[in-house]
This record gives structure tokens, sequence and C-alpha cells, in this order.
């Protein structure tokens, strides 16, 4: 009998679900498809539980042998019966604003879907997952008070303070993106608010702002053009103090960026968000650090690992980077 | 030998000092002075050391007999030696906006004074104790993700999110009465700060805004006087923001709220601030509740003395309630 132990993860994003599947020597197979968006409330579930059996082929192991299982999901999470379903709008039709979509779905059964094929399942919001990975083998170990931040298509949190990572009530912890910042704007974020962090400041809302896609504002204004200088280094000036406010309620030493956003241009964004941070209350910004993400697009594939991962398994993935053969 | 277990507990606020001795019986005696304001920046360590002296002389017992001492102490919190001190601005003349104060104080070093009498001692903020004490005897016993917060002269939050109390890199977690919520806001707070929550909401930027002091325009705005009406309901709307805010960005259950200004208006209040936060993001905020705090004036002494309480003690207390015996 094989007594190999062996992990699933799925990273569940609202366009692609992967599923990886790892023994101690590090990830075995990844398997990819776009989400699944029709058929009944089960489909997300039941396609990943599939494309896990599918990383098992691969890997050449049965799907029963896997031990534990970490997700790494978009959210928002609601609990039905002690188990955690989603409810994301770019995911569910029949949620208010998406109707857009080819299914009716006002919720994703996801944990009650899963545990039909494995026993232990962690489910974590995808920059909980994020974090989680961060602090294991990125930009974040030995951090107690610590923040991971995407800026990219939206904006999203995970918040670790006195080295305990946030949850909630629903483990929907860290939805920060939704904090309102500017009472007189009327830029609309995907919830519905005005003014929040997201309507100001993440790349869909920049891009619709500015009337072409995000990619297009940051050349631009990288080139000097006044108008889309002017918009992203205001956008830049709202997500430094939307990483004040973090600050001043958590006090946090250190925030690590990831997203495409920030991958791209964070080196001349980085001032302006710095200012905004260290120029208020400096008994509790003077230390606050800025640092890149360190896990690429992998992270939410190692931070699912890492939501499940045997602790004596990791010094010796810290020092083999074993993830580095996964291919996004 | 006596081997009885006493406490200590400390309320080190910005206008008084307050000592008290304890036993498993319930505080023993309280003593009560305005605090240090000249002399060295010793001095309010020194003098709540004196105190707690005065307090053990009232109880009949030495003051080395004293096995702990929690304290509630307003902020913020530096860390020097591994020790904190205040950098209080309503007590430290020497930080810049503090010139009125008979003293050149940068910081205070307390925890090193205490400690030159005392081997063990918790410091935390004033909320957060208020939170120790609403969560161990108040109405919030049993709820793990809940805030505490004070709406009075300032404005104040102790933050628990998974049954874990949210401290940060030197105990300032909680300070997000300096969340920045109107970017077009002229309002001016102690801090340097234009549009944060404590420039929009706090009594005395109220009371500077409406060029009466805050107890007067708030009942003016009960009698229907429109300017202040208006004030105070924005006030409300700008608190709810916040909260919900912290809402999002915690996944938090339950705020309880405490202070003058929500112990005397709360009642018409709450359906303003309930409104602000329950009509966004149903997904976190549906299930958020608001109370009010249970221990009124007393909080914290209270939560001081929750800080290290003996956890035997604790049922014992919560049926006789102790505390009751205590004049503020």
């Amino acid at each position: 009998m094989d007594k190999t132990i062996y992990l699933g993860a799925l990273d569940i994003g609202g366009t692609k679900l992967a599923a990886t599947v790892a023994d101690a020597s590090g990830p075995l197979a990844r398997v990819v498809a776009p989400t699944a968006r029709s058929g009944g409330e089960r489909a997300v579930g039941e396609q990943a539980t599939s494309l896990l059996a599918q990383a098992c082929a691969t890997a050449g192991i049965a799907p029963g042998m896997i031990r534990r299982v970490g997700v790494s999901s978009c959210g928002p999470f609601v609990t039905v019966d002690g188990a955690i379903a989603l409810v994301t709008p770019n995911l569910c039709g029949g949620l208010s604003g998406a109707s857009d979509l080819p299914n009716d779905w006002t919720r994703i059964p996801l944990e009650s879907v899963l545990r039909e094929s494995f026993a232990d399942v962690v489910i974590r919001n995808d920059c909980v997952a994020a974090l989680t990975g961060e602090r294991s083998f990125g930009a974040l170990q030995d951090q107690a008070n610590c923040v991971y931040v995407t800026w990219s298509t939206g904006i999203g949190f995970g918040l670790c303070v006195d080295g305990h990572i946030l949850l909630g009530k629903h483990g929907n912890a860290g939805h920060a993106g939704h904090m309102l910042l500017d009472a007189a704007s009327d830029a609309l974020c995907g919830c519905g608010n005005r003014g929040d962090v997201e309507a100001l400041v993440s790349g869909r809302n920049l891009g619709r702002r500015g009337g072409q896609n995000a990619a297009a504002i940051f050349a631009a204004a990288r080139q000097g053009e006044s108008a889309e200088r002017t918009l992203v280094e205001q956008a830049a000036q709202w997500f430094g103090r939307a990483l004040y406010n973090l600050a001043v309620t958590l006090d946090t030493r250190v925030f690590v960026i990831g997203g495409s956003v920030w991958l791209h241009h964070g080196d001349w964004l980085e001032a302006l968000v710095q200012h905004e941070i260290v120029t208020r209350l400096p008994a509790l910004t003077a230390e606050v650090t800025l640092k890149p993400a360190a896990l690429g697009s992998l992270v939410a594939d190692i931070g699912a690992l890492c939501l499940v991962l045997p602790a004596e398994w990791r010094e010796t993935w810290r020092q083999r980077q074993p993830w580095q053969a996964l291919t996004s």
C-alpha cells in the first residue's frame, strides 16, 4: 500500500479553474479549464472534483489517495449548513446585476460537493490563500503583521495580525476593496457602491472610466499623456489611502502587493502610494513598508497547497521551490 | 503568609488616572486623580505606581502583594527596547501641535516604569481593554467576530476576529478613528488628517464645527433645529460608513457601541447608522447587528482587570458582578 501523502489544490477563479496534485517532492500535475458557467449550481464543485481526478490520472494516482484539499476561491462566501458556498457576482447569474451569465445560480455549493469526494477540505478566499503562500514561501516569511493586496482587474486583501490570518464570521475578512473612500465620487463598483476602493482604482473600473482598457491607460500615462497620467496618479493616491486606512486599523508593518497593475507599474506608482501612508499618523505609519509579491502568477496554486501543507515539508519546499516546475 | 491573589488595574486617560486593587471576591479599592502633566517624562508611570500603592493601602495590603497589573491606556503606543511607551498627543507636550501642555515629553515610558515595581504588567489600548471587558462580562460574551467602538469626545475601536483580539505590531490596532472617509471634507482631526472618522463625527470636532459643545448640538438636533439636525444626521451617516468599512474589512458580526454620544442618543441615531451598513454588500453586511455597550462608565476599570483576570474567577464574577460596588 502506498503510504505517500498526496495533496490536492484548487484555484477557483471567475474565468479559470486549476487543479493540482502534489506529494512531498512538490507538485506532480496541474490541469486547467475555463470555470463552468452553465448547468446546475453544483456544476463548479463537480468540475473541480473532475479536474482534480484528471490531475490524479496524469500523476498516476487514484483520487481516493488525496489526503487533503486546499482551495483558493473567489468570494464572497456564505455558510450554508456549516459548509462554504460561493455568492460570486461574476459566476452566479441569479444574483442581481449579473444577468448576462448563462445560469440562474444564487449560490455555488462548493464545500458540500467537494466533501462528497474528499474528507478534508480547506477553502479560503483567494487573497487569504495568496497571503498564506507569501507567508510560507514568498515575501512575507516571518512577518506577523502583514497584508497581501492584489491590484489587478479587481482589488482584494488578505490580512494577518499578530501572526493570525483573519477569516471573519463567514471567511470574508479582507473584502476591503469595498471600503468607501470617496463619498463625492460617482465611480461605480460592480457591487453597487460608488467611491469604494475597487471603483476608484481597479483595472476594470479605470478602463471603464478612461474609455480604453487599463493596459492602454497605463501605457499612455507612462508616455506622459496628461489625462491618463492624472487618472493613474489619482488611482495610486486612492490605493495609498486604502493601505493607510488598513495600516491604522490593523497596525500593519508590511504590505505585499501583487496583481498585474503592480507587477508592471509598481516601480513608478510606489512613491505615490508610500506618500499617502507615511505622511499621516507617524506613530502607526512610520515603519510601514511596501514590497512586491514574490510568487507571481502561481500564487493561487501555491497558496492553496499551503493551506494544507504538512509542516514538516515546509523547510524542504523553501529550499527547493518545487512549484517552479508548474506552468501557469 | 497571605496566599490570596491580588490584581492591580490602571485606567490611564488623558484627563484622569484610576487605580484599582482586586482579589477573587472583586474590587477592593479604587483611587482616582487627574493625570500628571508636569515633571519629567516618568511622571505618569510614577503617578500610576503611587496611586496603585494608595489603593493597596486603602485595601490593607502591601503593593508587593500585587501579582499582576492590567492597564487600559490612551495611545498610540510605540515600543522602546521591548517596552510600551505612550505617544499621546493630549499628554505629550513635546509632540507637534500640543504646545499648550506644561511639559516637553515626546513619549511616556509607561511599561518600563511600571515594571520597576510590578513584574507582570499587561498594557492595552483603552478600546482593546474595553473590548476585553465587554467580551468577558458585557454585551459581547461568546462573540468571536466583534468590534467595540466608543463614540465620545474621540472615536476608538477594539477589534476581535475569529476570537482573537487584534493588537498589531505595537499594540495600535483599532486606531480606525483615523481612517479617511471623506476626501472632500475640510473637517480637521487632532492628528492633522482632514476627513477622517474622528474629524467628521467625534464630539470634540462636532462641537468645533457647530460652534457650541457637542451636548448642546445634540440637544438642539433633538428639538428639530435644522442646522444641528443636519450636522448630527451627517455624523451618524459617516459613523455608519466607518462601521461598514470595518465590517467588509473584518467580516464582523456584532458592533457594540459605547461612549457618551451613543449612550444619550443611540436610540435615534441607530437606524441611520444601521442603514449605512446593511444597504451595501449584503453577503457581508446582512447579519451585522449593533448593540449598546453594557459596562458603562466602569468599562475601562473592568477591562483593565479582565486583561489579567485568572480564568477560574470568571464564572463567579459573571454571576456576582462584583464591580458594581465600584464608584466611578
